[in-house]
């Protein structure tokens, strides 16, 4: 008879668990029979002794059938997706969906909200007057066959093990476990029935994890795992030590998203946006590399249909666009600040982790799950990382939510600014691509 | 604020733990606020960072002070206690505490039962028609005071932390973490009250650690944990390859004890229980070393004093003495057999792992903690390793609680034995001892 016990000490004597091992322990775990004491000091032993990639893939599709999938039947393909780590300033996700829909590549979309320093996609999407982020499955699928994207936030019956797991490991300590966020990730993925996914796998001051090397062996985690349930995954590693794109803030993020999607986006955010895509589209079977396949976004972009198909779905999921884009630059919120140079010289970089932070009290993002956002709050940045600046020339533009929020932010704001006396190297934004 | 996930990540990425954080855990796991998967994904970071002594020290005293220690105030010491990591045939206790008792050193004994391979002084104890060994605070003083030494099992109100922490590493697979044994052990002998204490601490495949080098892990540290502690420790490495004496069962070994009691004990036995009386004689201050001390051992022995004790604390905790005595030889299972030797030639062991493995069938231990053994059961071992046997020689006296039983443990117990073809090196009893 198969032990709970017997498969903690498995795992802590650094043995490879098997198939039956884990289905039996999550699957007990959700069901209720084994309990929460013996999966912490489980996933504390995989802490220690990791996971090889058939061991994730295991857990993940054990994790994956303890909920329901969306059921994509009936919708012509192909479906690809991309998912990002988390970072500061990061609205790809909402570029690249009418980008590649527009290419005929369908993107299923399931995303999360802000928490700590990270902003979500569905925070940013709400702040559009009237889109519902809430969509049912039949919903989710009407408007992903006919705009070529849905977006919407994940359902309770969509990976419960997840939820389980993942509310277990943030208070016991193993939430930094690769192979455990491995299979968090791609479960979720899994679940929305893409057949292909990029992951934006994103290192430094402002990502999950601060390290290079580290964000390599999750994003290597994740292409092996991927690799072993059969899925094709390409994973970048990107840069996040500074926000991405000039707006940190749930509104202001759309409206840079609709930049981007009118040819006037910033150059970080479109070379980000652009190599995500050009990887997307070869997934998709829609280029052969992904030069060709960058080549081929920027075209599409500038036929405008991408712009088109972004208003289209926020019509779709409710928004109302005629108003959306009245509120266009204008809808702000009222207490407002100037942070200016401090001294002359060389801008090194905005540290995105102290931006991120700093998002917390102006109302961007929050600490607890419970705690609402606010549209119209956050930062933009104008000036980045490279730039020449002379003492009490204004550096960023700051909207709070309310006075004691700008009061606790604007310290953090002022000390995420660094200053060099020479022109700084500029950072590459990607530092090397992840695949089988 | 202190947090719990806090202190399993500091435990986790290899730091040393603050006196406040550990007793912080361990009084909220008590009280019902800290849950108990916190606790075991602590025990699991524990399992692979270890601990130092301060830490180990702290986590002792903790745990001994979630309950009540025995109150000796007003009996003169001292108070030396020896205790063992547990063995098959190991009944030193039953001859230690009568003996330096007869020397004027007090030995308040806490036991604990059989379980799986390994013997339970309570139920030897138990075996003698009448012994309680449910003594309540007040009769323990009493005895203790009059006799020089008394045996009881442990209150549910002593050391309640080791019994919530056991329980829980038991079924998380926390078990072999030094750290934790040690202040699992430390905190129930520092509730006895003693003020020293020798350790045996055992290896080879009847022992918990079958490794010398794990064992002797084990007892640095006891010794370094109890100096950070202010306790006298002296520990000693004895081999467990073979069951210590020629008794195995509840009965049979107390009857072994007597035997030793009345100088016709066995040599291995003889040569344990000697150096281990040596040693706490040390301790107690009544010889300067452990020569001096093993040669007043010998003498005392020779008075019948301890013969005399033993009987006197079987009286004082109900046991009826004639009765004993008139059943000492004959109060056996009438299920028996024997076993004989299947070649001639040499043994060079009586695998003790194998011997107390047979004593779970033969009624002499048990497998789980709520099932009785048999007084009457057990093996009487006529010929041990270093002895040269013929084809058809008896090796062993076998006593089952019913047939079901013997015939379970029958082949087992032939298993247990090996042969050599020329005459083996004697093993050596005691491979070394670790004092401060």
């Amino acid at each position: 008879m198969m032990r709970a016990v017997d498969i903690i000490m498995h795992k802590r004597n650094g043995k490879e668990l098997t198939q039956g091992e884990i289905t039996f322990l999550i699957n007990g775990y959700v069901a209720g029979t084994i309990p929460d004491y013996q999966v912490a000091a489980w996933a504390m032993a995989v802490f220690f002794q990791g996971m090889s990639p058939a061991e994730t893939a295991a857990l993940t599709e054990v994790m994956l059938k303890s909920g329901a999938s969306i059921d994509l039947s009936g919708i012509p393909g192909p479906f690809v997706d991309k998912h990002s780590t988390g970072g500061v300033g990061d609205k790809t996700s909402l570029i690249l969906a009418p980008l590649i829909a527009s290419l005929g590549i369908k993107d299923p979309m399931m995303s999360g909200r802000a928490l700590g320093h990270t902003g979500g996609t569905l925070d940013k999407l709400e702040s559009i007057p009237g889109y519902r982020t809430n969509l049912t499955i039949g919903e989710f699928r009407k408007i992903l066959a006919q705009d070529g994207f849905a977006m919407t936030g994940q359902t309770k019956d969509v990976v419960p093990a997840d939820r389980l797991l993942y509310a277990l490991r943030d208070v016991t300590g193993t939430v930094e476990s690769i192979p455990l966020i491995t299979a968090s990730i791609l479960s979720k993925k899994a679940a929305e029935g893409a057949n292909a996914l990029v992951l934006d796998v994103k290192y430094g001051s402002g990502a999950f994890m601060k390290d290079p090397a580290a964000s390599e062996e999750l994003a290597r985690s994740l292409v092996d795992t991927g690799a072993a349930m059969g899925k094709q995954i390409v994973a970048l590693l990107t840069d996040m030590n500074e926000p991405l794109g000039n707006m940190v803030g749930n509104f202001l993020e759309v409206e840079e998203s609709l930049d981007c999607l009118e040819g006037k986006g910033p150059a970080d955010l479109m070379e980000v946006t652009l190599e995500l895509a050009a990887r997307m589209v070869v997934l998709g079977g829609k280029a052969a590399n992904p030069e060709a396949g960058r080549r081929i976004c920027e075209a599409c972009l500038a036929t405008g249909r991408p712009r088109q198909l972004f208003l289209d779905n926020i019509q779709s999921q409710g928004g109302n666009v005629p108003r959306f884009l009245e509120m266009r630059g204008t809808y702000r919120s009222p207490v407002t600040a100037e942070i200016t140079a401090g001294q002359s010289g060389y801008l090194s970089r905005i540290d995105a982790w102290k931006v991120g932070h700093a998002g917390v009290p102006l109302g961007v993002g929050r600490n607890r799950t419970e705690d609402a956002v606010s549209p119209t709050a956050g930062v933009q940045l104008l000036r980045k990382g490279g730039d020449r600046v002379a003492l009490g020339d204004p550096i960023m533009t700051v909207w709070a939510r309310d006075e004691a929020g700008l009061v606790a932010a604007l310290p953090q704001l002022r000390d995420a600014v660094e200053y060099a006396e020479k022109q700084p190297v500029p950072r590459k934004l990607i530092l090397k691509v992840i695949e089988t």
